[in-house]
């Protein structure tokens, strides 16, 4: 048996659509258009390809590009000064600082400063607490973007086994919160796990985050399993992910491709996020 | 073989030694002794009697007891004023708000307002959120005490299968990221879990708190696993706990008693954060 496909770059195009929708309802309604502020210190090349690509999904769903560069030489307090600039600002609906920053900044505190109600990447410490109280507040893109994926599929999580590979406060964590917060029974394994096979097979949903490419083979993959790869890796042969995807596709039931899976849904759940911010500030609805 | 069992009591009493001794080193060093606001509204009988022992232990410590006390019908907006107060008093280390408040009330902005560096039971927002992001803060005591527990035994935790069962914000969710933090394999069960004994003989190290006395049989044990049982609950006879003691105690290897286990642990991390607080207050390390 061979898996279906998850097509993220689809959906992401449907849900900039929504988006783009959404954003000019809200200008009809409250006269003001979403904004976002990307932030970029310095010119690292990789950085300013990811700034561009968002920069550019923003004004496609008629959203304010109100980006921001600094140059490498910024210093804590000039970064600092500029975020609470962007803070204050009735135009501003979300800020995204592009990381990492230079070595000499202490990114941490940049991001303390950003408001909850505008931390469109759900980084800040008060949403990362949110999540885990689970209460209202801006989740981090990239999982959200797999909820969003698994629900497209009517993938069931419900008393589900899910198993998130990987514990990063980017993807891992924020990931099993919102699997548990959906009813499913929650493994995070990573790198001091023991067998991480075995624990992978009981998976009916595995979601690998682990940012080590190819480490989820077929033996660790139930038959007919959903399987999510949220890793990008560079090789000889092209892109590929955290899961060896040949093997993988003839065990699992639904499995994500690298590219054109997880990858397109981050930058649609920004636009989300950057919408339900600035709705919010209009006393439409919470984030 | 029959398990041995984990004396939380005098454990407890130890670590009120150590604070104790901690308590005057700090009156010593800084000339301020650390101080415990308890907060009550009305006269629940229970919440008399909780706040009463962690009154007593905290003077048994050397603290200074700031109990305050506010009458059932007290308005939102008296609550606030009192958190606002201790928010601000120089001799308030830490503040305890006793839940449940009278259902007229929103325990939720009442908790919110306390300082996430007074805030000695690891509740408010900033602090789940330093604590999901792995970052120092106060922690919950219960499930800090919980750790302390299965270190006092030299359970190993790094790539350990931990199973928590429970999701509250209070204990199961910072009870699987405090285990996560210390390298183990973590899965968190609840009302939803399909086949909850299967999962739970995977574990290790098993933490029952699902608020169900007795939810936890011999079957769901792997034998020589370390069980810990938050769960208390008064019964036709006496105190048991979430699990089925007698039957577990023949397949354990540890086990926590009820009572007698975690909860003196409870009350002894109180006063260990409320030391912390203090400490740190003054520049001598982080909570």
């Amino acid at each position: 048996m061979t898996a279906r496909v998850m097509d993220g770059t689809s959906l992401a195009r449907r849900i900039r659509e929504e988006v783009a929708a959404g954003v000019a309802a809200l200008t009809e309604t409250v006269g003001a258009t979403p904004g976002l502020a990307t932030v970029l210190i310095g010119a690292d090349p990789a950085s300013e390809v990811y700034v561009r690509n968002k920069r550019r999904a923003c004004v496609a769903a008629g959203m304010r590009d109100l980006h921001r560069q600094l140059p490498a030489e910024a210093s804590q307090a000039q970064v600092a000064d500029l975020i609470d600039e962007l803070a204050e600002a009735d135009e501003v609906s979300g800020i995204l600082v592009q990381l990492p920053a230079p070595a000499h900044l202490d990114a941490e505190e940049i991001v303390a400063r950003i408001p909850a109600t505008k931390d469109v990447d759900g980084l800040t410490t008060t949403n990362a607490g949110l999540l885990a109280q689970g209460r209202p507040g801006l989740r981090p893109c990239t999982p959200s973007g797999v909820i969003r994926l698994l629900d497209e599929h009517s993938v069931a999580l419900e008393g589900a086994q899910a198993v998130v590979v990987g514990r990063s406060v980017l993807v891992g964590k924020p990931m099993a919160q919102l699997l548990l917060e959906r009813n499913a029974t929650v493994t995070v394994c990573h790198s001091r796990t023991r067998d991480l096979a075995e624990t992978c097979r009981n998976a009916d949903v595995l979601v690998v985050a682990a940012g080590v490419a190819g480490i989820i083979g077929g033996d660790a993959i139930r038959p007919g399993a959903t399987v999510i790869d949220v890793g990008i890796h560079r090789g000889e042969h092209g892109l590929r992910g955290d899961v060896d995807y040949d093997k993988a596709v003839e065990v699992a039931g639904l499995i994500t491709p690298v590219p054109g899976g997880v990858g397109p849904m981050t930058i649609a759940m920004l636009l989300v996020n950057t919408l339900a911010a600035a709705r919010a500030r209009h006393g439409l609805g919470q984030p």
